[in-house]
């Protein structure tokens, strides 16, 4: 049945970044519309985010295109430009390789929520605008590092008494 | 600029259909968002139709995912199983290759819209389900046939004259 039921759809709080990173996004959840609709080709998901809560670390993807579309509340785009607020209806495109890192920002004390599409692809590579950090995704998974491919120090991520 | 002003993106009304096909989608105009935004690997487009518009005659694709979500008024989604009632934020995919032909329709008296998005791929097939016609696209552009590679007869698409 193409018509998704939303209200089987459970909101998730997942992420993969490595330890205390995860903090920067407890504001964050999701319903993964693409994959519950069986759809392979791209990920669709309705991201909420409470007051205060971020999208992402800010960040830009080298392999795969992305698109937002703001569907309640209001949030703020942060990118390379500065801050751009986003209305319900607002949109946002981020071809892959552009160097623009951005996120999106809920300054309100009011949830938001928004509907994000991105390619997905057998490998990719994202870079952190804020912090000395990069993901590649293959089929062994997510891998942090620092930009220089070294791995990331306690300073960075904390470590297990955090 | 990741932000889009959507107050630039023309709405056209375009169809690649032959003949006299192309009047069933005349109630239909559309934005196109991920080219306005320099997307390549997945097309994002806002569509509005006028009472009685059509999203498209139904179809369904081989090798492309498709996802839609309904923005604005009232929308009859209509497939194999028959017709779902299409409310803002209601949401429906089609994965590729599944072979439930779809469309959506405004039975309403006034306008509605919604987003859709689709993969790009360097072929496609599609086939239509309340006609002998199938669609193929490739370097050369679209090329509309028969379900057997046939050419369309006038009775389906008209002449000149018509």
């Amino acid at each position: 049945m193409p018509k998704l039921d939303l209200s089987k759809i459970p909101f998730q709080s997942r992420t993969s970044y490595p330890g205390k990173l995860a903090d920067a996004v407890s504001g964050r959840s999701g319903q993964a519309l693409g994959d519950a609709g069986g759809l392979t080709q791209f990920g669709v998901n309705i991201v909420r985010l409470e007051p205060g809560g971020l999208s992402s670390l800010r960040h830009y993807h080298m392999e795969q295109d992305e698109f937002a579309i703001i569907l309640s509340g209001r949030c703020v785009l942060i990118d390379d430009n500065g801050e751009h607020e986003m209305l319900p209806g607002d949109c946002a495109t981020w071809p892959a390789g552009e160097a623009n890192g951005h996120h999106l920002v809920n300054k309100t004390d009011a949830p938001a929520s928004f509907l994000v599409v991105g390619t997905r692809t057998p490998t990719e590579t994202a870079f952190y605008s804020d912090l000395d950090m990069m993901v590649k995704d293959d089929e062994n998974g997510f891998s942090f590092t620092r930009k220089d491919g070294s791995p990331l120090t306690p300073d960075q991520i904390g470590d297990d008494n955090d």
